[in-house]
Formats: C-alpha cells, sequence, structure tokens
C-alpha cells in the first residue's frame, strides 16, 4: 500500500432477473459495457451470492418439498415452513441454535448462519408458486468458472468474490462476507512484516475478502438483485486463495 | 441506491506520527491538502483506532504499572507481561478465553476482542521505555469531537468512522469494524422495506458502520501508522446512529 492509496467500486447496472443456466460473465460485460466501463488486469468484482445461485439453478419449489418429522418438530419450534426447515436441513450439519424465528446453523460447507443462507425473499417464482434459494454447491468454484469464463472471453484476468451477508456474534447487523473467491487473497498472511518501528505486526492476518465483500455490500445495498456485481479497483491484486481459507475449523476457534 | 452507484476512497498521504494532544481535525485537513482533496458534505472519514488513542494521550508506560496478584496469575497462563494484562483488565468488565498467547476479554464498552484492544506494536515509545496504548475512552465523543472541529474549520459536516481490527468467531483473519461513529448511521434498519418482488426484506439491519470500516481497511493495509485516515465519498450520507448500537447486547445475541 502506498500512501496516495485509491479505491473505486462501481455498482454494474441494469443486470436483467437471473435465471437457471444464465451466463453471468456475459450478463456482467454487457452490463460494464452499459457503464461505459471494461475490465482490466487486477480489477476485482464482487457477485451477490443470490445471482450466482440462480444461475446454477438451485432455486427448489416449496411444493415438491416433503419434510421429515424432525423438520415437523424444528419447524414447529422455530415457527417456520416445514418444507423450508427440510431445505435447510439438508444443508447443514448440524443445528446451533433455535428459538421463535430463529434456526442458526453450520451449513455443509463451514458457514455458521441462519437458515443454512437459504433465502425466499428477492427470489422471482416462475408460475407463482413459492420458492426458495439455496447457496451454491461450490462457490469458490463457481468464483474460478466466471473467472475463468471472462478470461477466456476478453483476455484479461481478474479477481472474482462471491458474497453474502451475515449475521454475526457480539455485533448487530449483517455484513458482507466472502462465501467464494478465485484469483485473489481471500486471506493476507502479515506474519514477519514489521511497523514502523521495527517491531512485528500483531494483527498478522487478516480477513481480505470477507473485507472486500463488505465494501461491495455498501454498493449493493440489500436489494441485490438491482446491483448484484460491483467493480473494485485499485486493490492489491496477486494470490490466490480461495474463500475456503476464511472458514476456521471449530478447534482452532478462540473466541469459541 | 442507484444502479450507478459509485464509491471512492483515498488514503490521506503524508500524516505524521501523532502524539498526544496532537489535533487530528488539523492533521487530516494538511493531508488532504498534500493530496489535493478537499471534504464535501456527505463524505466519511475513517480514522484508525491508533492515531485518536495516541492523540487522546492513551499511551502508557509499563514501567508505571504495577500488576494485581490477578494480573500476575493471568500472566503466567497467557505468557504475556503481567503490566500488560493489569492494563487489559482494567479495561474489561470479564475474561472470556485465556490460553497460551490468548487473552480475549470483554472490553469495558462492550467489545468482545482480544487484549482490550490494547496494542503495543506501532507505538512510538518517547524515552524508549515500553508503551501500550489503550483504546480510546469514548470512540463515539472522539467521532463527534473530531466531526465538530471538522465543521468549525470548513463548514463542511462529514461522517466520521474511528475504526479498529477485530478477529471474529468462526471466520479466519481481523476484519475493520467501526468502534466510534458520528454523523452517518452506523446501523441501517431496513425493516419494512421491499424486494423486487413485493416479498419483505429478510436482511433487515446492516451493520453499515462496520461495513464502512472494512472498506477503509482495505486502503489503510495494517501498517495503520502509515495511513491511519481514508476519505470516502460517495456513501448515502445522512442520519446520526452511533457506534454504540452495533454492539449487541449479551442477552439479545442468538449465536452465543
Amino acid at each position: 500500500m502506498n500512501a496516495t492509496q485509491q479505491l473505486q467500486l462501481w455498482g454494474v447496472p441494469g443486470l436483467p432477473v437471473v435465471r437457471a443456466g444464465d451466463d453471468l460473465a456475459a450478463l456482467l460485460l454487457a452490463g460494464l459495457e452499459r457503464a461505459g466501463l471494461a475490465l482490466a488486469a487486477g480489477d476485482v468484482v464482487v457477485v451477490a451470492q443470490k445471482v450466482v445461485s440462480k444461475s446454477e439453478g438451485r432455486m427448489v419449489n416449496l411444493a415438491t418439498v416433503t419434510p421429515s418429522p424432525r423438520a415437523l418438530e424444528l419447524g414447529a419450534i422455530v415457527q417456520k415452513d416445514p418444507r423450508l426447515v427440510e431445505l435447510v436441513l439438508g444443508e447443514s450439519r448440524r443445528v446451533v441454535r433455535t428459538a421463535k424465528d430463529v434456526l442458526i446453523v453450520e451449513h455443509r460447507l463451514g458457514f455458521v448462519m441462519a437458515n443454512a443462507g437459504i433465502d425466499q425473499s428477492n427470489v422471482a417464482a416462475p408460475g407463482g408458486g413459492e420458492f426458495a434459494l439455496l447457496l451454491p454447491e461450490d462457490p469458490d468454484g463457481s468464483a474460478r468458472r466466471l473467472r475463468a469464463a471472462l478470461a477466456e472471453r476478453i483476455g484479461v484476468a481478474v479477481g472474482i468474490v462471491i458474497s453474502d451477508s451475515f449475521g454475526r456474534p457480539w455485533r448487530v447487523g449483517t455484513v458482507g462476507v466472502a462465501i467464494g473467491a478465485a484469483g485473489l487473497r481471500s486471506v493476507l498472511d502479515l506474519r514477519g512484516q514489521s511497523d514502523l518501528f521495527g517491531r512485528q505486526l500483531k494483527v498478522t492476518v487478516v480477513g481480505h475478502g470477507d473485507e472486500i465483500a463488505a465494501a461491495a455490500s455498501l454498493v449493493m445495498g440489500q436489494a441485490a438483485e438491482a446491483c448484484p456485481m460491483v467493480l473494485i479497483r485499485g486493490l492489491d491484486a496477486g494470490g490466490d486463495i480461495p474463500a475456503a481459507a476464511l472458514r476456521r475449523p471449530p478447534g482452532e476457534d478462540l473466541f469459541r
């Protein structure tokens, strides 16, 4: 970082409602063109989880879901649709916390989050039924594929972050986090670097991918359907550490 | 947020090492002038906690600290200087977790954090002794004072965030968080707003101040002494909710 470091973020305008099979790379490039922007090496593109999930066909019609006895029981406790609870359980390793309106789980990918990240808001319902939207199967893989598709089309390698909004212990409100990433360092390891006075830095590992997602969230707002992609220019590019590196193994968690 | 939302962040260059009694408003304005930047209404300035603490004289010479029996006992467990542990205990309501090299406490202001946010790195030591730097007494108050000092000098009201880097449960790496704020909404309450399809938004409360701090952290890097102030332009300004609103009362914490 130099002293005149500058960072710019643009919301990519005019994206349509995304459907299963849609080509996100094409949608992104069309949106950038409308805005008079072109991708350059070192750029990072942050894409909201919802549009990635939709393009990958992760929308489930609740009418097709039969809740298990466990889902019926939990649904009564948390007062949520037992079909939704069935989907949540199918995406989770374990239930962390239940209360009225509260179902916090450990997602199969290791995220501790409400409802396994499954969303009913902002989800278009083709045919008028009730739909739910699951997280991508493999968000780091989604990021790698989008990065490769962009590189193939325009010959420029950019960083990709797939972002979501998570609640946190001890703090009020959600913040953007990186659930998938490619072509950037999701975690910055500064160990061994010294401060101005030659002391070793205490804060040595930075959740860089999460900070990128939080910054993009400022531009996306929360109606991510309207602005689900953000271009960031000016980050220290380089390296390739997936967002999986941001998930702390339970045994190493000092706050638990 | 409109579809062509743009956000710009500049690191404010050339700040000197800050000492007790220094006028942060004057340092900020001088730094901006060197960079050819001027503050405008709606701008937000993020200031690293370290320089605020230093300007407020929160540096403590460890030679002046006599550890209590409890600090000696804990110091042996966590293998830290018992004088530092004494300072940590003095800033804390309770000890959350101890292990070798680990001392996580609930700070008197409600933050759950390592070492009560007390830092020995990046702290200039006048006279050559060992010094530690405590968090500001009242970071929201610090932000209000800086905002007022700037308004008095240049007639422009900007938003202020005092930022720090916190570790988090379940996630690897620190992220920027807002420990103080003035002239902006640290928490955005979107309850009652609808999505594109008329459904009520599920994610209704956003940790806006923390997202601003995380974005600024991308520019500051971790050597915050070198770039401890960041100017952000393009945020939806308005409102005034202090960073205290980001601290969740323990009884309301669904993740605990």
